[in-house]
């Protein structure tokens, strides 16, 4: 049994984007787990943009992370020690560990995972909160019908990619927005998207009139900023916007950029709508029912981007921001094998 | 039968507020009805914030009025002259007339109305445009529940005054925002609103949080600009914001200002939609005759702001813009006496 822990706890609210003195990392001694408590040891943790917001103070979705808390962080982990009734030692299990080697839980919002069922990393992607997201953020809020066009930003990552899949397998036109021309290709070529475009070489505006000439009917957005103008420009009539996220304005000391386009809603009778997917917890099983078919089936598929050492987390969150992953972001703090 | 017509055409594009040297003021030779047509006689113009909008170039969600074309206009006329089937001489009719004197047309988009049913100026206001924008903006759009909180600005004016009534109607707790003490006590002592907030000398910000206390479930925006970014601070969960209108930023030179706290719509569940009211036309009895009920009941009623000549109408319709007028502003042509 190990005795002690690797722990990443916020040091510091970060201005702009966050850097190593924003973190402060720390061995602490292991606790035991209690009665009606679990030990696991972490093997996989997902990196989100949403996590750079909970970095913040004030009141949001979710309460923020306290200064000299664990960060929070979704992760995989596998039960080493246990007295819950519910979780014997070997049991895989889904939960927000937090970014730390090891985590000791009461079993609040703790899910058991089958390890045969798909590699451990999907349960942070696919089959975990991004996939989570696409499909009640895409199905629920944007409410595509076949035919229509359908555009999604951030189209590359791990939410925005199965948003597009599941456009396809809705019969949508899809249009991708994407850092680069390997992952255009990638949404092109591997994914099946109707067109993708280079936001970092192509003209947006120019792009998304020759994608969609007779406007856009839902966009999902993760990225906000100029991009949500220039989507907001070309609505079609009873658009709907689904707002996931913007994290090109995450890091913003500016302040948030507003979409001073926003009265393309009234011109076109549109709508622009956000969700959190905590609210969808009492359907995740649907969702996974309909994705794991979806993925047996080859009509969708996930990419992971795993970066090794718990250690590493600081430096790793960073590349959400500049688009460096190339998939779902995750950190493997431990070798299952 | 008189000879000439006077016509206010567009002479240019404004930039900003619009200023004398982009009217053309005429006299024209009077056009005699050919088959199919009538002649009318305007006696009372509608003036409204959307006219704005309709000068600028480039699509919206209804032409621009074409350089040199007569201002686009809604009014109430009678018929002097007629070679159409449904029209008599002597009729009263409302419809898009125009801004001049007298009216030629072919019954397209025409309503017969009934002067005895309310005095003339009201088919400009509560049972006209305003008040069709009003009962189907808050009630298809907003969708308020009893007892919900409801916040409206431009409240004192043609379209706010008549939300907050409805609102009230519906029991719900109704907060108007209006420019100077005369506007907010006439919401708040004629008109039943349960607080009014003067946007000229109160802190809006403050003002919202003690008015509404556990958040606003449905903003009618009439306005836009800060004071949007101050009610997407303060929404409760699954909230809904109409986008009638933006006055504030129409003669904004600068672009418009976009909503910076718009990730409120994400952290709240809540949905911010635009709507046109012509999409209701088939609508409008069922409306007309909802409000006329609940204006013999004292339930509803309007103030409108009556002012004299046609010629005046380059300088009456700024006063939409600096919130000169007191209820629904009204060019009388001539007297129906």
């Amino acid at each position: 049994m190990p005795v002690e822990n690797t722990q990443i706890r916020l040091a510091a609210r970060p201005t702009g984007l966050p850097k190593a003195s924003d973190w402060n990392i720390s061995k602490t001694p292991l606790a035991q787990p209690s009665d009606g408590e679990f030990l696991a040891q972490t093997f996989y943790l997902s990196l989100d943009p949403a996590m750079r917001g909970w970095m913040n103070e004030g009141k949001s979705y979710i309460e923020p992370v306290a200064l000299g808390e664990v960060m929070r962080c979704g992760g995989v982990a596998r039960v080493i020690a246990s007295r819950h009734d519910a979780y014997q030692v070997g049991d895989w299990v889904a939960g927000i560990t937090g970014v730390q080697a090891y985590w000791l839980s009461d079993g609040h919002g703790v899910s058991k995972i089958d390890p045969e069922a798909a590699p451990l990393p999907k349960f942070l992607s696919v089959l975990g909160m991004p996939g989570m997201t696409a499909y009640f953020g895409l199905l629920d809020i944007g409410k595509p019908a076949p035919g229509e066009t359908l555009v999604v930003s951030g189209a590359a990552g791990a939410v925005g990619s199965i948003v597009g899949q599941i456009g396809k397998i809705k019969d949508c036109r899809v249009i991708g927005i994407a850092g680069g021309a390997r992952k255009c290709t990638y949404l092109t070529e591997e994914l099946g998207f109707d067109a993708a475009i280079d936001y970092k070489a192509d003209d947006i505006d120019a792009s998304l009139a020759r994608h969609c000439p007779g406007g856009i009917d839902v966009y999902f957005d993760n990225i906000g900023g100029s991009l949500l103008d220039s989507v907001l420009a070309r609505l079609r009539l009873h658009a709907r916007i689904c707002v996931c996220g913007a994290i090109s304005q995450y890091n913003n000391t500016q302040g948030i950029r507003g979409p001073s386009n926003y009265l393309s809603l009234l011109v076109n009778r549109a709508r622009m709508e956000g969700f959190v997917v905590f609210d969808y917890a009492n359907r995740y099983l649907d969702a996974i029912r309909a994705m794991s078919t979806w993925m047996r089936e080859s009509r969708l598929q996930s990419r992971e981007h795993i970066v090794q050492g718990i250690e590493s987390f600081p430096e790793t969150l960073l590349m959400l921001f500049d688009g460096r992953n190339f998939g779902k972001l995750i950190i493997q703090v431990a070798d299952p094998q």
